[in-house]
């Protein structure tokens, strides 16, 4: 049973086959969210605070900070400073990300506990400057299947990517339960067999590899009507298939219900007890906007 | 590829490892319905037209025809009825569902096509009287595996009985390709395991006995709240583990999308045209509604 166990100075994480789904919020990540970038630059991590707030208090048990696509030579101080910003304000660990490795580096420096790095590709001046770095700071890597060749569309090649870096972690002695595998999920509405592509991979990445594999889930839906539909759909399959953590929006209420019940339906839910109390919750929250709504005079207790 | 072809004088639909999944309709039950159940003793169908094509409307490609629970001696005049009714309205082919086997003998007898047989189960005693009427109509039956014993909580032994079905439907002339095996859904809510089971059982069934699998999905929530939200879930994971069809309510919107997403993500919707093609009509239903209320003067677009 392969187990990562990823912390901070209070709380422990873990990703493991007989755990609970772990979400990593994806919120605090400027690329393509214009005003968030501006104002981190800015040096203004107000929005950052709110983002970690709400995601932890939407259930993500870790989030992902990214400082990306503001400016190359700015990122790790930024990156180094929301890390340190965000750990002051929220116990849940940490998933450290870039793709500058002096980012990482910055903000593995301050990381208080055992981070997640997030990430490492097959590319082997990738693989030579981050794993080392990973290994110093005995924290965990999320290992992305492509290489220099980039994504293949072939799953199985995709799965020898993976493979190779699990075998060059060892060497840097990375042991595999501290490599998560991301099997790169595609667009389903540009390629019909996306699902059926990642949902083969997970299953080879747990049953031959045994390792523990994370996905960046809403890109499945790219480009199609009722994104949540589909996610929420995509994650519940993937469980199955073996996926044990997923880099998402856990604000969104159907592929957070999506995930509960997944873990409700595999029994890392006991006596649904989770659920229950997050129904509960969805009630309450419901019955004080209809309160609200009424105090207004609207008739939409009818619709 | 195992293929159960159910059909009506005008439509052939097909249960299938490669098909798109196929939603039985349940509404047409009046167990627990004492409304319908009364309208229906005194020769009332109103609501038995309405409950067809409503569900035909909401994507249903089979229904199935239940007259139970009013009164054992008039339940086959009251059930060949209802079929009857039914085939004058709609194209879809049926299911005609009863646990009196001279009402199935009945409902048989007067419909149009190749009818699927709800339902036989382990028993010898059921087995002989229900088979032969199967045989005899060149239709398709459900299979439960429960037997004389009740219904075993080792999915495995349901395995068992499911195969000893098959088999002695063999014997009368029914190629497997008619059984559809429905492996019994428990509430997760008393049982953990309940989700776990069936899905190891609907694997087997499809994998060793390469048969078709129906269940009737809700019972896994049974006694839990927000329903819809664990039904959806369990059916994508369901359908990964190979379940082929369900007895379910078209008109629950959380489960239909559920089952459309799966078939996109297991590829059963080509360039997710049947996906798009539902968005779109959500989407007029939600502006119809929404114009309808601001027509109120009610202040709902607010929330």
């Amino acid at each position: 049973m392969t187990r990562t166990v990823i912390s901070s100075p209070t709380r422990e994480v873990v990703i493991g086959f007989d755990e609970p789904f772990v979400i990593i919020g994806e919120r605090i990540n400027p690329t393509g969210r214009k005003l968030l970038a501006e104002e981190m630059k800015n040096g203004d991590f107000s929005r950052v605070e709110r983002d970690a707030l709400a995601q932890v208090e939407a259930g993500a048990q870790m989030l992902d900070i990214n400082a990306g696509g503001i400016s190359r030579a700015d990122e790790p101080a930024i990156l180094a400073e929301a890390v340190r910003l965000v750990q002051s304000l929220v116990e849940v660990p940490l998933s450290i990300d870039s793709s500058v490795v002096e980012a990482l580096a910055a903000g593995l420096e301050v990381y208080e506990g055992k981070a997640l790095v997030n990430s490492v590709t097959g590319e082997v001046e990738v693989m030579e400057r981050v794993l080392p770095l990973v290994a110093k700071h005995g924290a965990a890597v999320v290992a992305v299947s492509n290489d220099e060749t980039g994504i293949s569309e072939d799953p199985d090649v995709r799965f020898e990517v993976a493979k190779r870096i699990v075998m060059t972690a060892a060497d840097y002695g990375i042991p595999k339960e501290d490599v998560v595998v991301d099997p790169l999920v595609m667009p389903i509405g540009a390629m019909g067999t996306a699902g059926r592509q990642v949902f083969h991979l997970v299953r080879r990445l747990r049953e031959e590899l045994g390792v523990n594999t994370t996905c960046g889930a809403s890109n499945i839906s790219f480009g199609l009507p009722n994104r949540e539909g589909i996610n929420g759909a995509f994650l519940t399959m993937a469980m199955m298939a073996g996926l044990t953590s997923a880099i998402a929006n856990p604000l969104h209420k159907d592929a957070k219900a999506a995930i509960m019940a997944g873990d409700l339906l595999l029994g890392h839910d006991k006596d649904a007890t989770r659920w229950i109390a997050a129904s509960r919750m969805t009630d309450q929250g419901r019955r004080r906007r209809s309160s609200r709504r009424e105090g207004r005079g609207g008739d939409a207790g009818s619709t």
